[in-house]
């Protein structure tokens, strides 16, 4: 298994690069389970999701937390076959696909009611595309119905779904889609956009 | 068929509000073929791939010419089928399956050398994503190789490939990408990064 991100931050401020420099310092606790390269466009991450999804959560809420219009887009993947296997990768615990699709929902919305909380609201959008099988619709629609139930849920849209609340659901809701959808070790993309502090949001 | 992108554009500057805004006004003459909605998080275009690109090629020349460090992200799709069609998306020409891929590649590049100029350097990431398909990787290492031969490929990346170049040529490479591969009228998405006057590429 390979999976990864390649993560671009923005703030909207005269400031962004102190900003940006400043959060870049909330990865250090997950350094070591992580390989990172930055380039002028994006930050690739590569390490397994229970490691990805929260170092991308710390990394937003830092760079949220000056107060500034920040945004964050990810393009996450997993199971590319274009890509070396890599141990760094491997999950902790894959989500069974012994469970029924029902069953796969409540245990992630089980998870996503018991994240801890972040102390800060953000909005978000999310896309999930399993590639290399016939059938992605039922795959898509039960990560739709999913993120519904998720009680992050904000909205419908066309190519995504929207979500809102406090980062910690926020982000456990992005790792639960990410590994309770698609094959479990097949080649599966997603592409989220979080955004924090929109004057459109006062 | 139904085709639109979910629209992001991002100005690291305090006075983000007025540049954007500003920007907005460059969409005016592609307003009769687009339908737009927008949001604290995105603007949907909803039109054929022959709008869309410059669409979003002439919005974000327009903010990148406030000399601020500005960029972009849409999520590009086509045939969703969750999406009902509507003949406002129906493309003046498909690209023709009836040709080679070799075909297919050297009609991009043609198109792509023969692009109208925007006197704006930018540089780019795309991903493409042709769904419901079994062998998705054979389209997407042909849109790879379309990409390295565009005359606007920077370097391969993990999970996607830089682009770089003016806005004229690159977003024609978007262009012929997001029709050229995959199914003509199966489901595709595409995940497109853009950026100008980076402090990094200095």
């Amino acid at each position: 298994m390979f999976s990864g991100a390649q993560v671009s931050l923005y703030a909207m401020s005269d400031d962004f690069v102190g900003i940006i420099l400043g959060a870049i310092k909330s990865l250090d606790p997950w350094r070591d389970r992580l390989r990172l390269e930055t380039d002028s466009l994006s930050t690739l991450m590569v390490g397994p999701p229970e490691v990805l999804f929260p170092a991308m959560r710390d990394l937003f809420c830092a760079a949220a937390r000056s107060g500034v219009h920040t945004t964050m887009h990810a393009t996450v993947s997993r199971g590319c076959p274009g890509e070396p296997d890599d141990p760094m990768c491997t999950p902790a615990a894959a989500a069974s696909r012994e469970l029924s699709l029902a069953d796969r929902m409540a245990a992630g919305r089980d998870a996503v009611a018991a994240a801890p909380f972040q102390d800060q609201d953000i909005a978000a959008q999310i896309s999930l595309y399993p590639l290399g099988v016939g059938h992605h619709m039922d795959e898509i629609y039960g990560c739709i119905e999913f993120l519904k139930n998720s009680g992050t849920f904000a909205r419908s849209k066309n190519f995504c779904t929207a979500l809102r609340g406090d980062a910690g659901p926020v982000f456990e809701t992005f790792g639960k889609a990410f590994t309770g959808f698609g094959s479990d070790t097949g080649h599966l993309a997603m592409d989220v956009t979080v955004s924090a502090n929109s004057p459109s949001d006062r």
